[in-house]
């Protein structure tokens, strides 16, 4: 099998799966019970909510815990009245956002955000921005510092004129978790939100980091934990095993990147060899290195993906969510993309499982499926 | 170690563990994508939620997966506009029903619900009723059938009349699940809540029974999953994990039953024998066999926990995430329980692990203990 389906799911890691163990059976205590084993459960749980957020350059305090980067996304944006949000953004925030005065943001062919639009859109009323860190189907990184420096002059100005609607920023790095180093503060990041399934962590959990002072609308009310932001018995082998993968992903992260800028180098350069020009999508210096998002104009690439199952050969049109509802690719639209163009794109993502060999081999698979569907359709 | 708080959680069987287990690093496929791998997961997904379902009477499509009870509570009431919920039910139920025009309904000393009330408070406008099918805090089993009689006249007079307000019952059977046979059709339920996470399957797992027709307000937009009702990344090793618990539950409801109203029995003559009057709460015949809520008035019960913690034998005052924040139990004042009644009632909740040696154990640590207090308080 060779899996390049990465930013659709990552397998659990051994660490994190070893990590989870204790909490499963043993040490499975209500964080919230009264005893001294129940406690100890507690502190685990705190201890796993610093881990991950150390990660970003926060602390425990900061983090709500939740069953996901959906849930996250809504939890963030879900007391906004006016949100600005980055046309090729997920689902999870784009369906959200526009229940809140959604208005979208443009971007250019290679999906990074047109500032100058951000900037005209930006009026008083605005009172919540989303921006992800990368996108889930590009991998394109966008330029969160200088959309945070747009923010900060925005709220400056609103100060001095006597305006007091707040103005947050919120980016979902959950694909982006793995291979960007992410401080909040540095970054100018008021709400992120990130996800243990993209990290080799388990599934059903993510959490969103909340700036101090930032006011949030809970959506579940209940016994009140995280803060009352979140209610529900805490998920404490998920939370533990989600610090586990996210810290390991930190600790490797300049060796992870180098050794997915080789791979998708090589992806590249084997694709380049069998077409002429295969249309590679995104800026590849603005965009996440295990990504190679790859258009063959006029292929139905569903049959390329049906073909290469057969070789045991694993990876998708876009995101899982949207394409298994036969809903054509709104990323793809939003970088210009002809329906033509979209039909024949794939997304290849690359992940710790993967190797040259891997790589060389899928490649070659590709070139050969590809290349009897164009002869096919070429008469 | 003799642990008497299973109520307030309980470790995952070997069985749910070992059923979660491919689903982590080898089946971890996203659902929702496109090559067979990841459709042998999806239909995994779906096995798992027909067997969940198959337990209540139900088929895997009425299922929405959640994050636990206290999402799923949310999930069944916030779209609700009046809701009549019982004066006893847990936090996650009360909460949020205060925020949809919510009004209580009284119960009787036992904890059982006062049907008079509940039948004049049923007025024209009420659209939602919530009532347990088992107390967290005294494990008090409502007459959930005669209810829904109610339930079902008051449709029927709506009917005759013109008047177009749905009505609809929920149930949160989170204590229940384990020891009670549940049929949703049989017992006239439109929404019930089930929990993993305390029937030994996984924690941050639950789910929501949805009766066809039922129109529910997602709390959380994306990718549309569960029927667009809960979006995010489906959870398959929690699903197929708690369908493995459930079954598990299921199989062995009449010998647990049993065992339990054995055990129950043992601890009640144990304490029996000690004191004259030990106040047994709730009304035993109307009670999920595993509970004995017991009140000492005039003893401090936080006081006996951490002097039976130091034996390694572990209860609580009542529910975890309320005593947490030292509330007084809301369960407790609702059956007519005076403040010094309150703070000297434990729960004592068994589970799997106990046995007859365990219970007289534990019986004899808490007569030492309780009547070393009574002794100082008397001087």
């Amino acid at each position: 099998m060779i899996y390049l389906d990465y930013a659709a799911a990552t397998p659990m890691s051994e660490k994190a799966i070893n990590a989870m163990k204790p909490y499963l059976a043993e040490d499975f205590f209500n964080p919230s019970a009264p005893y001294l084993a129940a406690k100890k459960v507690r502190e685990a749980y705190e201890d796993a909510k610093n881990q991950i957020a150390h990660v970003i350059g926060a602390k425990g305090n900061d983090i709500i815990m939740t069953a996901g980067a959906t849930e996250a996304n809504n939890l963030a944006l879900s007391g906004a009245s006016h949100i600005l949000y980055l046309i090729t953004e997920h689902d999870s925030v784009r369906n959200i956002a526009r229940a809140h005065g959604g208005e979208e943001i443009a971007v250019d062919k290679n999906g990074i955000i047109d500032l100058k639009d951000f900037a005209s859109k930006l009026t008083d009323d605005v009172d919540m921005v989303s921006v992800s860190l990368a996108n889930n189907e590009l991998g394109t990184i966008q330029p969160i510092v200088e959309i945070s420096e747009i923010i900060k002059k925005a709220r400056l100005s609103r100060l001095e004129r006597g305006i007091k609607t707040p103005l947050y920023l919120h980016s979902d790095a959950s694909q982006a978790l793995n291979l960007v180093n992410i401080s909040v503060a540095r970054m100018g990041i008021d709400l992120l939100t990130i996800n243990a399934a993209k990290v080799y962590g388990p599934k059903g959990v993510g959490a969103l980091y909340v700036a101090h002072g930032v006011k949030l609308h809970p959506l579940t009310l209940g016994g009140g934990q995280e803060n009352g932001l979140r209610s529900g018995t805490e998920n404490v082998a998920g939370a533990v095993a989600f610090a586990e993968a996210i810290a390991d992903a930190h600790e490797h992260i300049n060796g992870n990147r180098k050794k997915y800028e080789k791979l998708s180098e090589i992806m590249r350069r084997e694709l380049l060899d069998c077409f002429v020009e295969p249309v590679f999508l995104g800026s590849r210096k603005k965009q996440l290195a295990n990504f190679v998002p790859v258009c063959f104009p006029g292929i139905d690439a569903e049959r390329i993906i049906f073909k290469l199952e057969e070789q045991e050969i694993y990876l998708s049109t876009g995101a899982a969510c949207a394409a298994s509802k036969g809903e054509k690719s709104h990323v793809l639209k939003a970088i210009g993309l002809s329906d033509k163009e979209i039909n024949g794109s794939l997304r290849i993502s690359l992940g710790e499982g993967n190797n040259e060999e891997q790589v060389v081999t899928a490649a070659k698979a590709i070139c050969k499926v590809v290349g009897e569907e164009y002869a096919r359709i070429n008469g």
